[in-house]
């Protein structure tokens, strides 16, 4: 049996391991465009500042090593075309420039997804890049090494955005970030966006919000940004406006495309196209508490989905599932987490909620304890179940109420549950209640107040 | 309405404060022992070594603070019987010996846990202490700044006396810790047991397990400690040997006592005597997973209960219930975390699962993020169903994972709801696939072999 993947990153690599080691046997190729397998996407904005010293660290393993598993990894092979009736590919070798043919029992499309670049005069100036891949950031770092840039532009005020302008500070350049909507991290909710512009502020960073760039200025490289009828100085522009995903391979092919503009697939990892399964940032799937399709790429969900896609692909049976995401999603800017899973106010009232909400800023540990830091947390529940819908937290520990809130989710946990639930407390690890029982107390103080007018005075 | 309370640790004066919440008219009075209310025991050991630098820091509200709220706490008084009948108090002033009357319209008993003293020749020696209540720390002090002990021998491997033993070692002590059982921390498996010895030992702590205290050893004062016919030298022994509920005056006032020793309630909090609650560590519960009555004395389980008996006592109906706990515990030896939720292996088999079980030592953070450790982490779960039934780690972040699992088993997820669940993920806060993810993707291995004959090279 000969199963070939089409991409090379997170989910492609995943399930070609878990096909492996589920079939010794399988005959398993894995084309791959980009010079590397296996890159850690998510660790390139730390690649630009040094705080991940060498570019290596970010392959977790190399086409050598995928070879010890008897997995053949073709890097600078594009997969130009796919003829599912006929189970046959027809692969470009880009360095070569060679084109052939290669065929197929069974096929998982990982296409990923790739940086936007917005439609704004100047766009194609040197000194300005997106960051997707490990060659984006090679070639800023190697800008950055030859020209020296003093003043940085990062356009987006999205994850990648904010990281990436963290990353040029820790440079010692003046970074301006340029957000075209009214707040950056726009999937939260204004306290915790408020926390984070501040925050960006607190370390230099120039924030401009409700700004949209007009133009990039420059004779060969870019010299400065025009944007709200401003211009500002740029030596380096990082562009992080958002990704797309890269279906243009499978829609050819005939594979069906979801309303978010990726590939449709079923909790199987199948698509319509018979034996072909897709995971990763190519693919949508289904939000657990909107119960709407949505397309998010990330590293983790991509290797979820690349483990359920590779095990269905080698064992020809619908032997996985995966249910769909909730949402959730962390970044770190400067010294402050921020995490968020489920919906949002925004998102919730989006999908027919009517929600119910509470918000705490408490301590991350027992007060007394040294070093106890401020944690905001705010719990989005559906009015009508008490069940809890969305999470949203910045400060110390983040990550964990955020991973507490998730697991709360899809476990369909309401505020009763919440606030008696059984949480591990000593000193030097939480406040006495944590911070989401905490907030639970409050939400559950809402759901008295409207359902049953005890009067608190909270 | 006259709302009485025995007891103003952390479930009587949390009691206190939700009941005056909820009712502005109520008249409320707490009745304590001690000469503080409102004490952070937890903090206890930290400020033996000054960790915690001032005591008033572990006194999270004075009498004069709850009575701003119109809560009358009268410290050094006992109640010395309850008559359940005439709905009257016998209670004794502490400081001038004059015992009064008082009478409650509803009561709820708090009286909470006392450390046991072993019935070992010499435990009347000066210089042996618990650590119970914030006047026993300033015992500990007191003798520890008039006798500067250079030996400490710690009596007992559980919670309090591994923190202890790290809190005497950083006051500069040579600290042994004699435990009789083959094994510290015995309400974990032998992986975190051994891991804590090592920590321990890294640290300078002699260990000594399976090994019973025969005699205290001193004239007056205690100078060594006898042990498995050995004899090692003792300027101060701290017994940290368990704790037992107070019961005695709801007993003799006709409480049901549970076969845990500690006093029987309903789901809110209820006792069998009429309008008297109780709550805290005087009263047993029930183990969610084992479905079994458990006592376990803990500050934050303290809370919930007392926010639950405060609510049921002031409004005199059943408004919230408090439905058991999971057995979630967490401390900290040195810079080891160890957390724990639901059942351990053993814990599982006796009270009749058929365990299958995955444990894992992996890293916190992506690995090429700078900062990153190890982390173990065990997942057991019910054979038959899948679900999660236990959880231990210990390491970087086990208060994370901890927390993970307990809201799983919470919300009765299975292995494969673990192996898909969304968690957040950033370099900086886990690797790609969190700790529990990854472990789950081990159980589910588990059950492929056993059930479908799948061969794994893991």
């Amino acid at each position: 049996m000969r199963l070939v993947i089409v991409g090379g990153v997170a989910a492609g690599t995943k399930a070609a391991s878990r096909a492996r080691r589920l079939d010794q046997r399988a005959e398993i190729t894995v084309y791959q465009d980009e010079p590397e397998p296996s890159i850690s996407e998510c660790g390139l904005p730390y690649l630009l500042s040094g705080v991940v010293e060498r570019r290596d660290e970010l392959v977790a393993r190399t086409p050598e090593k995928f070879a010890e598993k008897g997995i053949d990894v073709r890097v600078r092979h594009r997969v130009e075309k796919v003829d599912p009736e006929g189970k046959k590919l027809c692969v470009r070798d880009l360095e070569s420039g060679e084109v052939f043919e290669d065929a197929y029992d069974r096929l998982v499309v990982a296409t990923g997804a790739r940086a936007v670049l917005p439609p704004i005069p100047g766009a194609d100036l040197d000194g300005l890049f997106v960051l997707r891949f490990l060659t984006d950031a090679d070639q800023v770092r190697g800008y950055t090494k030859e020209r020296s840039p003093k003043r940085a532009v990062v356009v987006g005020g999205g994850y990648i955005g904010l990281e990436v302008a963290e990353n040029l500070c820790r440079l010692g350049m003046e970074v301006s970030l340029i957000e075209a909507e009214d707040r950056v991290a726009l999937a939260y909710g204004s306290e915790v966006a408020g926390r984070v512009e501040n925050r960006l502020e607190d370390n230099g960073v120039n924030v401009h919000t409700g700004a949209e760039v007009e133009e990039f200025v420059g004779a060969g490289h870019v010299e400065s940004v025009r944007f709200g009828g401003r211009e500002i100085g740029a030596d380096l522009v990082v562009l992080g406006v958002g990704v797309r995903p890269s279906v243009e391979l499978a829609k050819e092919a005939g594979a069906e495309i979801g309303e978010t503009g990726a590939i449709r697939v079923d909790r199987h990892m199948k698509t319509n196209l018979p034996d072909v399964w897709a995971a990763g940032d190519c693919v949508e799937t289904v939000n657990l508490v909107s119960e709407k399709p949505v397309w998010v790429p990330l590293g983790d969900t991509a290797n979820q989905m690349g483990r359920v896609a590779g095990t269905n692909a080698v064992t020809g049976e619908d032997t996985l599932e995966f249910p769909g995401l909730l949402g959730t999603g962390i970044f770190k800017v400067f010294d402050l987490g921020v995490g968020k899973t489920g919906l949002s106010e925004r998102e919730a009232e989006d999908a027919g909620f009517e929600t119910v909400s509470a918000a705490i800023e408490t301590s991350d540990r027992a007060s007394y304890y040294p070093g106890a830091q401020k944690v905001f947390i705010k719990l989005i529940s559906d009015g009508s179940s008490g069940r809890l819908i969305g999470a949203e937290s910045a400060g110390s520990g983040a990550d964990k109420l955020t991973d507490i809130c998730a697991t709360a989710i899809w476990g369909k946990l309401a505020y009763p549950d919440l606030v008696n639930l059984d949480l591990a407390y000593a000193p030097p690890f939480g406040p006495a209640l944590s911070p989401v029982i905490q907030a639970a107390t409050v939400l559950s103080g809402e759901f008295e107040r409207t359902r049953r007018g005890i009067r608190a005075s909270e």
